[in-house]
């Protein structure tokens, strides 16, 4: 076989010369198709560096959500609090780290196996596979932290440290991968790309993650803030429900405009590969995956619009001002919705979706008030609610070319049922937002009730009311002292370690 | 055609062996012609899918620019006010979504059309075209909202609510795309690529927009601060103007480096394409797209650090202390100017470019005191100045080479004038500087007089001591009480509702 | 040549038909030859758009660590040297940004040169060349202006900034430079790339630089800090150390997080291509380059989740708390102990990595209150500390097959000890950290010590006391007064200027 691509014409003239003389016509026959041979060889492993490139770099924005939870979280606490919901989000990411690398990527993408659970990879083992690459692994990862992340906020400014970190470890490394395996693996029960028994003659197409992440983060949290209850003089303010305002709303919106920002790589990052034309033979268009990555981008960006618009008007006739952090949040809702559509639905319906979002949030925000149900972060009404919606609105809007360019299969398989395909996949769709909710209320609630009745769940009344920070986290996030103050000048305090005891 | 490219020397053997025969010979052709196809067809894939990915994930950069943008006002405005400008620069993004898929990029690309406004692509009909992808368009929002972002700046701390979502709306869906129109279509009548009637025999070059997008927000921003007047309390202080200074020189840091990191999806990305060779033939050269990229990122950077430095150096000589904020806003300056030629300078002439810039920074915020001219970020003074010397400064220093590599067509075409290219580049970047100046001051101008005489623009002078937060946003960004502060503790009051009357 | 490589069969017949005539089969070969040549240009461009691509915005991230040090230290020091830290973090890059392009990229890789110093490129002469394209440029920058900041950290909040200037010019311009030729141009004395007189056989593989970066901020940071002594109040408490906590943890998570992120760019990104294949012929695996890099993600990110969950348990057992901000520091180490071998070694090794990274950093933080040395962010002891055991669990971890896919060379190449690979590369190590630490001791030591002679380097007690902001940088980072906030409302002062004379 040649060793380079380009040739010399001398050295080929000779060959055809020949005039029919075998050994001749052999070694030009081999000499062209040695160069073909390498030619093709060169193709895949561009594609191997494209779309690893893509990959990679979708999976850093994903990791940059991580802050962005973080900074919300953070500022949606009271400031008593900010160190503790800041270590779990630390904690999510390196916790979810080694215990995804142990065994969640296992559970998760273990092919060969059943369609409940995977059985390979533990450890990396047998990595890189010609399945899977390290990229993959890190973009898994950073999905399975984002799950985590979720749960922490609806749990946030009561719990104890302990118990989050076993919670934690068990969403991230088991409950999670389990479900992803149910509906991302080639071999999971719902999954839309199993070569037999499609569910429903569909299966569920979850693209980014409506379910697999946000309701399963989102039902985690609504169990974890029922069984602890509200915080201390959240519905106790003469029958009103008092607001509990976070210390700091420069840092929500730094959050959400970090989480938006790493949308972009959690939606159009997921379909792993952007190296792939549509067209019936390569070149023949300028349409391919690259187009539908960023369309996946743009349907993002419109569903979180049209869901910010929504609520800034809605609550603005509501609450009679325009506010700022239920836009983040609203928009946060849009995003959680469109995850699960976002590659196969038309921009127009986008705005559809973003804009019935913010009402779904809306709406269970009000209904958590009315039910005395306190969530700090609205995860559970925000990715659980708008998630919900998010995959029935997949069932009612997928666009048939899209699925079939993404999914592929069988000419008529079943898309949204307000695009005239039927109503298999809204079927399946239906199962899934069951089958989840099940599945996590089975598992997360049973952890979250166990931990309960062993008061290893809440902290107690007293610290509650103290802070997180001062009783279990070594002080405040933040350090001025009266004296600083009053002299209009933040002069710190030179003994750092006894305003710790000071602050308890 | 053969549907693979690599082949078997078996196969080939036949077929050259024929010796004249006409069918052989006809099959070897095609099958060897017909992997050709294949190849160049999978070029074309490729081209697609690296260019695209390049594209969008300078456009995730570009938008990270609207967290730079929110930070940055965010600390530079007092504490009173945070909720309001951090809300601006979500609706920002969000508005401009909107608008920009509905019509803006209509107007800005709907080729082919007039050289004055586009016509095609009203909400993304018709995408993806050959000529326009949605990456492309993702890119162009986030230019949008950047514009709309910088305006923020200049009428911060007192513009209604109203006023302010009809202004942006008003740039991000009409104003600005029509200048974008103008000079970065290609048949805007400004535009550089145009096949004919070249303005000068040049088009203006304004590569990533110091005009099209710098001096559109800054000189939209100059109207609105110049129409609502200077703030209560900025130059009512024995005559001598007090500094107002914001509330967060961390949120300012933060903000600025911000946009650093965005200004690199801004500049290196608006080649859209990275994978093209400058040589005669592929492969003749190491020197293509990929290096001007990567020159701009060069040229972008020297000039933020010139003139960073040049502030340090020129702020502790005029004020006798070594000024951070006054640091990031000559930074942000030199970006500014660098912005328009980047593409086109060596390295060298950035540095120039940033050192100028910071003085043009410096002399406009001193001619601004002088005439009480109000402007929180000063953003009048530097998109709307440093933005115009950059213009200039392209007209001087553009190098031949790189204007005929990234601009093609005729061999003796302008470039800057000290560079020995003659004057006419530069004299359309005076006409550029005119022609954006007085479009955007009847547009805008007008725009904002009318909500001025209509009481629509300025809120009430009690609301605007106050602070906007308290009274239009619900409440200020941060909560701590006098109790929280005097235990040297931040414990939150419980009923965060009743904190917002007290405020107002 | 043929302009094309798609071709017409309908050309070709006449050209094969020809049998055996002189003239058409000459035509026909040069008919094949010159489109095999045109797609071996195509791919060798291609080769360009890819790994310039892929450098360009690995280089991104890396800068994004600039902005994570900012916030690190920012909320690292006391609130009244906000302004004074984050100065220097913003004038590393801009300072260093002149000094790297006038001399410091010429010292580090001016090949043709000695084993010493680099000696061509100044000014970014003769760019691009055929060595070197300008993203390795900007590459190569963020990674000096990364070392200053190391350093900035040892000796904040007692540092003139005069002193800091002119450390910082010294560190990028000339120290940090030379060290990386050293180890890191093809030409250096201790290169693993050399062509011959391997130190050791082998050289030194430090693949991201745990000792090119981390040890030489890490050193210079420790004479710095040894030399200016120690903060007014952190050893004079009863003889107990005082912790003189920072001002805002808030922002020392959302610093550690921006620098893990930007680690991203540091590690993975240090491979500068990414689309070689380490298979013998191009398309005969899965695996290459594309795959190395992403397992030098998932080893960077195991050290440092490991590293991570040490310290937390560590420090809860030493301490009695679960402390965030020194999670984060652990977190860190583990990363600055990975960076040298990311690319060389096992998933399960990087969690060892950063286990024990976790026990030095703890370990030589008790050491230095003991020894009464003060370094507000843990500098030294970090990256000087953690980096050096990077450099040895390099020589005993680095894997055979890893070694010799990226480093190539002789077959029986040695590599980690514990590996089954020798000494040798051990003894390298070795090597590169004595080196390292007597060339930053003799150049960094003797500057910090001339400075501190002429008086130039500390900054006078009672601004110390009083604070770096008010008395050095115009005011402070945080404006409220006191009656601000005994009204629960933060209206700022109107007259900010009054306030900075008040302040001191």
């Amino acid at each position: 076989m040649s060793s380079s691509i380009s040739c010399n014409a001398t050295d080929l003239i000779p060959l055809l010369s020949g005039g029919g003389n075998a050994t001749a016509v052999e070694a030009a026959a081999s000499f062209i198709c040695g160069r073909f041979d390498l030619i093709s060889g060169k193709f895949t492993d561009a594609a191997y560096a494209i779309d690893n490139t893509y990959l990679l770099f979708s999976a850093y924005l994903v990791f940059a959500m991580q802050l962005g939870f973080a900074m919300l979280c953070a500022g949606s606490v009271r400031a008593k609090n900010t160190m503790n919901i800041m270590l779990t989000n630390v904690i999510d990411a390196a916790a979810g780290g080694l215990f995804y690398y142990l065994f969640g990527f296992a559970f998760a993408y273990g092919a060969p196996s059943n369609g409940f659970i995977g059985k390979h990879f533990f450890g990396m083992n047998d990595f890189p596979a010609p399945t899977f690459d390290y990229p993959f692994f890190l973009y898994q990862w950073t999905f399975a932290i984002a799950a985590a992340g979720i749960t922490s906020g609806s749990i946030a400014e009561r719990t104890q440290f302990v118990a989050y970190l076993i919670y934690s470890s068990f969403l991230t490394g088991l409950v999670y991968p389990i479900v992803s395996h149910w509906f991302w693996s080639s071999d999971g029960w719902a999954s839309p790309a199993r070569s037999e028994n499609l569910l429903f003659q569909s299966g569920v197409i979850d693209f980014a993650g409506s379910g697999v992440v946000h309701m399963v983060g989102g039902i985690a949290g609504l169990w974890g803030a029922l069984i602890e209850g509200p915080r201390i003089g959240r519905f106790e303010h003469r029958g009103k429900p008092a607001q509990l305002r976070g210390h700091s709303a420069t840092l929500v919106v730094l959050g959400t405009f970090l989480l938006w920002f790493g949308w972009y790589g959690f939606n159009p990052g997921s379909f792993a590969t952007i190296y792939k034309s549509y067209g019936e033979t390569p070149g023949s268009s300028f349409y391919g995956q690259w187009s539908a990555v960023g369309r996946t981008a743009v349907t993002t960006t419109l569903a979180g619009c049209s869901a910010a618009l929504t609520t800034l008007f809605g609550k603005r006739l509501i609450d009679g001002y325009w506010n700022v952090t239920d836009v983040c949040n609203g928009l946060l809702g849009g995003f959680a919705a469109i995850t699960s559509g976002c590659s196969v639905v038309e921009p127009w319906a986008a705005v559809i979706c973003g804009f019935v979002a913010a009402w779904v949030l809306m709406g269970f925000n009000k209904l958590a008030d009315k039910l005395k149900f306190d969530d700090p972060l609205e995860a559970a009404q925000l990715h659980g609610g708008c998630g919900a919606w998010g995959i029935i609105f997949t069932g009612l809007f997928a666009d048939k070319t899209y699925v079939s360019e993404i999914y592929g299969g069988e000419p008529d398989r079943p898309f949204g049922l307000f695009m005239g395909g039927g109503g298999r996949l809204l079927a399946a769709h239906v199962v899934q937002i069951v089958v989840i909710s099940a599945w996590v209320s089975v598992t997360m609630g049973t952890l979250f009730f166990g931990l309960h009745k062993m008061n290893l769940l809440r902290i107690p009344s007293e610290d509650e009311v103290a802070g997180m920070d001062p009783t279990s986290h070594g002080g405040l996030a933040y350090m001025y002292t009266e004296d600083e103050i009053k002299n209009g000048i933040m002069v710190r305090n030179n003994d750092g370690e006894s305003d710790i005891g000071r602050g308890v």
